[in-house]
């Protein structure tokens, strides 16, 4: 029995990344719509579900894409509704590849270090990335702080992380030039997750934190988030940090996607969100 | 050569599952068109028509689809339309299921009972499973009755019925409750075809109808358009009638809707409307 | 590794004949897009260029289609924007078919008559088919004549294709009837690439033409383009011309098309625009 994806992207134009990704994980057919709105998920799912019986469900499953994450929540909520008992397929959630890179960023770091019981800043930390990013670290038992320019938007972050992942992270408003410096004072690692292009810390600024041992930066578009961390960083030692750039991270976070997509067709009843996707990280193997 | 089913859909959304049936039939790829008017239809079916020659044509097929039946009904029009000659890919209609649901519907019952000058009732027989159903009852030679709240809808849909499919039914205002009884009265099979989770007739109403032998309701969401009559009923005898249920109805409908894609590969000229569904509905398989 | 081409399609509904096509050349899936505008094209190319790496590129490839060739000539032009340094996959562009029918209409026309220094006139030259074959038919030496009917279009259409495809098309107004044949006085060739079913020379008039050796019609809508070339002619006499009628150009048109949509896959780094497309003319076998 064919293994069919439904991938229901909210954007005009469904993503063809996920799309690729999809057939390079071993899906025979992605059943592609675009632009869905949380109104148009009914059908859509119960054409997933009253079409396949029995053990035969797990051969569909359901992809949520699309570049806006809060409107793919909405469909991953509308779609959990629609499901009743045993009458269900997997789904994943991943707009933006939000859930699979900060799954890869951790999982290179918690490769590198030890985070438990120490301090980490997440720079950017209010984007869709970086949150999430939080989520994982602090589920891997660091103190986190989460950076944001405008202080509401680190609070409202960390609230929501509290409410929908159970997880803490400290609000911090993230200072401009010298004064980040200040306040990074003591962590280990720091994390950069803003918008493309942004430079967010300096040079001179973290070569001078002694405590810090590890930076991630998935910005691919120059000036890089971190200055100094390149593309290609692998665990490159940079200063004396450890350094992952966006390229590293990104092949890894494409090794997770097709994990997972695989994973789906394992069983009828799986729900990918940024902690499974880790979790599944873990086996990845270098296909 | 590869199985290639255009779906052109009439809801903004194309029908996933349409799409999974398709490719559970054999399909090799569905072309899935969404938002389908009936303007669009020429440039897309000569898509179908001029892209393989000759004998090749029967690897090319449309299927008609979408929630809204009349819609469905002018793309299958401007389709034949756009065809000439020999020139021509298969077709099927089957928009919100309405043919392979009333097929399978009838099926159940022709199986149970010989309707053949019997009066048979059909509630909610406006509605396009109801109608449909009605056309293949009176053409398997019974007296039909249908049932519409209005009187100028039932008679509008006989009209139809009369002008399109050639067949005869006779129009009938549903009364309100107890009366319903009585108009009920000398009926060998009730249909229920109304509208999901609305109940149609009440047990201790159709308990009292000696002549009635038979009921099918394809209402999949409760209340039961008959009360009494449960999902999963198969031939079930319920205070001395045999009934069918939305779920049993189902699962022919997903079989012959299977195996109507697979005739639709078998030449390049076929048209799959009510009649001819019902047709291929007797040799379905139990696969 | 699946081979994938995503089609870029500007019109509401991605065509079926440019998908069923490219199955028939061999595609694995068509990522297929409708309604793609300029500013819907960088994510979706991002799409193809960051999911597999290195070699494997070559799986991955754009086709850009639809009614409109502007449209089309603005979602390459952005394409090929998006691209940098080895990050890049192949792209065919074949809107309304205009590429892959130019290419059959020449070839058919080099193959009947060395063209080299001859005159030859393409009546509905502005159009985009007609504009294409004009760059082919230069490209092949000859003097050609682009007719319009309005002197502007005429003008306008030979300083694209000097400046877009470095090829020299002289201008010409064309008139009505009588005055056409005696502006046609001396031209080895002649090419109807007008609307459909729209006349564009009268056969008393072509008859009579001495130095007139060859005619072709992409027009497949009666009435013909050049009164009397039949659909079939397939290298036909008639009057001593040698005709090619819109099938059996169309069936060329076919096998190029196909051709080129194999070729794709071959490298990372073609673009197939109406020259490379008729060099691949070159060699298409009788699939």
């Amino acid at each position: 029995m064919k293994k069919l994806l439904i991938q229901l992207d909210s954007d005009d134009q469904a993503s063809v990344f996920d799309q690729v990704v999809a057939y390079d994980a071993g899906v025979d057919h992605v059943i592609s719509l675009s632009g869905v709105r949380r109104e148009d998920v009914t059908p859509l799912v119960h054409g997933a579900m009253f079409t396949r019986g029995g053990d035969k469900l797990k051969n569909t499953a359901i992809f949520i894409g699309g570049s806006d994450v809060t409107r793919g929540e909405e469909l991953l909520a509308e779609t959990m509704h629609t499901f009743f008992g045993p009458v269900r397929v997997s789904v994943m959630h991943d707009s933006n590849g939000c859930n699979t890179t900060a799954a890869a960023m951790v999982k290179k770091i918690a490769g590198a270090v030890e985070v438990r019981g120490e301090k980490v800043a997440v720079l950017g930390g209010s984007g869709p990335v970086g949150a999430r990013a939080a989520v994982l670290l602090a589920g891997e038992g660091a103190e986190v702080l989460l950076f944001s320019r405008q202080m509401e938007r680190a609070e409202a972050t960390c609230l929501r992380i509290a409410q929908v992942f159970d997880e803490v992270a400290r609000p911090c408003a993230a200072p401009a030039g010298r004064e980040l410096a200040a306040a990074l004072s003591g962590v280990q690692v720091v994390v950069a997750a803003g918008k493309a292009g942004v430079q967010l810390l300096a040079r001179e600024d973290w070569s001078r934190l002694a405590a810090l041992a590890v930076m991630a930066d998935v910005n691919a578009v120059p000036p890089a988030g971190i200055e100094g961390v390149e593309m290609m960083d692998d665990g490159k030692e940079r200063d004396g940090k450890t350094c992952f750039g966006p390229i590293a991270i990104g092949n890894l976070k494409m090794r997770i996607h097709r994990r997972c997509i695989r994973e789906l067709f394992s069983r009828n009843d799986l729900v990918l969100g940024v902690k499974e996707i880790y979790r599944l990280a873990g086996d990845v193997g270098a296909d």
